[in-house]
């Protein structure tokens, strides 16, 4: 992979000249039509050996183009706030928004690599993090993206004559660090390895473009000139994202009608009386397992989905009432708003995700994907089919990161919630009023269950069950969460 | 001011539970008036003395209203992000946005009170919090925003009692902390300080409420009676925001036509030769300051003004060619985003302030509120006017955190701007087009002239001056806007 960028590649001086100044205009005039366009963003990755010019090359592109419509992150040692969620948080918080350029220099390649390289992470790690890799720039991919990845490469030798060329020049001195001298050290390793994750990583999504970094003018202009091909083809490109829309997602009912929710016993239900002691003793238990010693290490997200009407709310607030409100947040999950829309789909999940030793609730949760997105046509079938892996890697991602993470879903009868809404029209209490928008999600509720049964089919994983909640009896639907909740906490402080 | 919380006051339990239910149902409709209402958010601070029910009290909140949409934030320690900004900045990012309830557990009074007790600030620097407290309140209360700050009060002998109670129960023994020990031995003291800062704080906009925490049922009534009152009195009253929009805003102009900006010698210009090599010269330096060692001590903020055409966006190029992208971030002003617009105004440019080491660049800032805002009448004259005072305690608190802030108002002539309008039509690019916006406030030359003099001349501080910049020649105003930060930046690093 690196052979071709060790071949002396030069660009003398004079042609470079020539060449640049149309070159700056063009990449000018193609970054001032994405803005206008507006419908993706571009996701530049610098990344490669020490030395190479990947900071001139930043610092450069920033020049040519203009830099009020460039995002440039650099990512060294991550913040307090950052430390506290998972390994990609950072770089989701990172991530340009549509119709503009974000350049991350140092990316989700910088730790699998380094940490192999000096062996503090085992082959099936780096191999697992590929992989990782892969599906979630799928997935920027699918969301519109468009990502260019440079690899700036030196040979051994190059390498090691800038490295003493820095040295010999008090002026550049500096910059040599010891860091820079135990790369070196290791240069051997850490070619193969990199060029090993390059291989593996260089999709049709998201190819790799190595660059040879020893001539300035050569890697500038090799830089500068893909990037302007990859953004004139796709700004050239009939829009992208028109794909069908279907509007009736073709949703497959079982022959006999049963699925895992059509089988729950809705008749379940609590006395009064044993509700009231239940209900008590749960959220007693939650309320210490929250204040457990070594609860601060962990953190919690819990999801709730169900039908209109079907008890979300009012459960949560049984749920937080056991909690610290210093401890928790809730989000209710409606529209997106502009700055959410402008993200790949699950961002708007991924910023409010909990610190170390917080509970983040979502009321209504990414599962809107593959539920309402899905029955109401407002994404492609092609979105909502891929939204499963997607969700699966979020999910597995947050278990990673000692986040316990507890799906609910609250089955109530389609007559328990006619009887519901005609509860709610008779109460006083604005708030309480029903839209016609419910009525008529009420018309559809097979398409609904059906989605809702494949969904939890399709996501129901070790890590992250689906817990299905007998929800006609409001009773015992709370304490089947509480329980849950409890019984999740305690495996997981048991197993830290 | 406290004598009132020490009179024992109680509320039988019976009592209590007849008038909860109605309560409880009250607030939850207030909060989802508010919800549907969405013109104001409201914002409850919650203070005190140690033990006297806060925790509970925010708890209490959460489960009497829907916690879905209130946002509850502690502060304790700061996190390493929020370290590296000025004190208020965590504030200003936990700020519930309209339409929603936040509760601030621990606000900015809590720094200033306590360092006052504990002596590690003088006498004067609490004063100087307490004006700045008032100005921000008043800022929060003219942005429409609803404040309740309540102030939970125990009598030495309640306080004694209540640690007691506590420290001899061995469900509780752990809450009392060394903390709560150092406390109370200091209580007369607290009770003074905290007394003589209520009582200068305690404003027509966000009068403080004193609640006696010794009996809970009394102080949850207390809190939950004066939060529903306050919020059904706000939701009643007809539209608060509603202050009459001057379309016209009554600008004056001086009899003699002369002002700041007409008085500059808009003829200086340099030679191609001197430009170069004063360009080179300035750059080199700003480059070498970034590199300072001291630099990761401060941060810099700079704001770009001046009539379209003015030249920021190619001067800005010259600024960011000098620095490593690593560092900085410009910031393009346009229309605010959805959740932008559901906070203060200045939220937007708090929340991209730099860390320290950093540079942010604001191409049009928050002037825009005393420029385009007041011509074009998208706010109301009530609302421009306080800018100005609120803009001067924005970058007093800017420069107090370090941050050198330098605001440059590039000036062109009338002739000139045509001159460049002309030359941007002919070019081929697309991103050059003028807009017939363009001509439009082209035409309100002299009422933006007047505004700007009006602006440079309220807001021209000794800690952040205007720079006024000649900027006919771009070449001169080039060299001037570098030889200004390169200056400021110097000092700044001398005063460190």
């Amino acid at each position: 992979m690196f052979e071709a960028a060790e071949l002396g590649h030069t660009v003398a001086r004079a042609a470079f000249n020539r060449i640049v100044p149309k070159l700056r205009s063009d990449l000018l005039d193609a970054q001032y039509r994405l803005k206008e366009n507006g419908t993706f963003p571009v996701i530049i990755l610098i990344s490669g050996v020490r030395g190479a010019g990947k900071g001139e090359t930043v610092n450069l592109l920033n020049e040519w183009m203009d830099p009020r419509h460039i995002l440039t992150r650099a990512f060294d040692t991550p913040s307090d706030e950052e430390r506290d969620r998972p390994a990609m948080w950072r770089y989701w918080r990172a991530l340009p928004p549509k119709g503009r350029i974000g350049i991350l220099f140092g990316s989700w390649y910088t730790a699998p690599i380094i940490d192999r390289v000096f062996r503090t992470t085992r082959r099936s790690d780096l191999l697992q993090s590929i992989e990782e890799i892969n599906r979630f720039e799928r997935m920027l991919a699918d969301e519109g993206a468009l990502i260019l990845k440079f690899w700036f490469h030196l040979s051994k030798e190059a390498q090691r004559k800038r490295l003493e060329a820095l040295r010999s020049d008090p002026e550049t001195r500096w910059r040599v660090t010891k860091r820079d001298r135990d790369f070196f050290e290791k240069y051997d390793r850490f070619y193969r390895i990199s060029e090993e994750t390059l291989r593996a990583t260089s999709t049709a999504d998201a190819p790799w473009i190595v660059v040879e970094g020893a001539d300035p003018p050569y890697r500038s202009l090799t830089v500068g000139k893909a990037l302007l091909g990859a953004m004139k083809k796709r700004l050239d490109a009939p829009a992208v994202r028109g794909r069908p829309v279907s509007k009736t997602a073709p949703i497959v009912h079982p022959i006999d009608r049963r699925d895992v929710l059509s089988e729950l016993d809705l008749s379940r239900a609590l006395t009064e009386k044993a509700y009231k002691k239940e209900l008590r003793a749960w959220q007693g238990r939650l309320n210490l397992l929250a204040r457990d010693a070594k609860f601060p290490r962990l953190s919690v997200a819990l999801a709730f989905e169900g039908m209109d009407a079907s008890g979300k709310g009012s459960t949560i607030r049984r749920v937080t009432a056991s909690l610290d409100a210093r401890t928790y947040n809730v989000v209710p999950v409606a529209a997106p708003t502009d700055e959410e829309r402008a993200q790949p789909y699950l961002w708007r999940f991924w910023r409010n995700l909990p610190r170390k030793g917080r509970v983040t609730i979502y009321d209504r949760t990414w599962y809107g994907r593959v539920l309402v997105e899905r029955i109401e046509g407002f994404c492609s079938e092609a979105d909502w089919m891929r939204a499963y892996a997607e969700i699966n890697d979020f999910e597995e991602q947050l278990e990673r990161a000692n986040i316990v993470v507890c799906k609910f879903w609250l089955q109530i009868s389609r007559e328990e919630q006619l009887r519901r809404f005609e509860a709610r029209e008779r109460m006083r209490f604005k708030r309480f009023k029903i839209t016609p928008e419910d009525w008529r999600n009420r018309k559809k509720w097979d398409l609904y269950q059906s989605a809702a049964a494949d969904m939890i089919e399709r996501t129901s994983t070790g890590s992250a069950p689906w817990t299905l909640v007998e929800a006609n009896d409001k009773k015992f639907a709370r304490v089947k969460v509480l329980r849950t909740i409890c019984k999740r906490i305690e495996r997981a402080l048991d197993e830290l």
